[in-house]
């Protein structure tokens, strides 16, 4: 990974700061462990880039993946702690476009910041 | 703004999803005001790239401007209360990457969730 700065902003954007890979993290965090669960999400994500993002997750030590079909080599992915922790930072996202902008459902559990 | 999906986080993604925006946002949140004080920060935003997410975070009201310069037509940028309530999203965001990514600064004023 090309480091930009020591900025912490401009660091976690450098793994981070796509259209895409936070899109994978909340599918992780709402339970989704496959491959073709992540891609027939409704904002459709290019399978190409769900293969490269994934990568950059694994090596970015974000997501694991255990092996579910011997023969096939298909995986299911977990969220790692590290990954897992992004999600106060998720919840606040979720929170603020649910606040600012139109059209947006109201963020479900785990990314509402309400009790 | 094409909006991929009705989730609060897609939504988000669609409008700062990038490399470059939110370390604009962080910036004015740092108190920068001037185009030039944006393109000179340590990362080196690319000024045709820089212009383009200025222009959106101005459609987009999280930025107004206000000119400086009657002749000269040049702009100060501002953070409105929409883009100010970025803030929570950004600390812990940076306080995620000064946790789990090497060689990242302790988050400054305002970044930092210590008081």
């Amino acid at each position: 990974m090309k480091k930009r700065s020591p900025c912490p902003i401009a660091t976690a954007l450098d793994i981070v700061g796509d259209k895409w890979t936070l899109l994978i993290i909340r599918d992780l965090m709402l339970g989704k462990r496959r491959f073709s669960e992540f891609a027939d999400s409704v904002e459709a994500i290019p399978t190409n880039l769900l293969s490269e993002r994934l990568q950059r997750l694994l090596t970015e030590g974000l997501v694991e993946r255990r092996q579910y079909s011997a023969h096939l080599k298909r995986y299911e992915y977990f969220l790692t702690e590290k990954g897992e922790e992004l999600l106060p930072a998720l919840r606040e996202l979720a929170n603020w476009s649910h606040k600012y902008l139109r059209n947006t459902v109201h963020p479900p559990h785990p990314f509402t910041n309400e009790n």
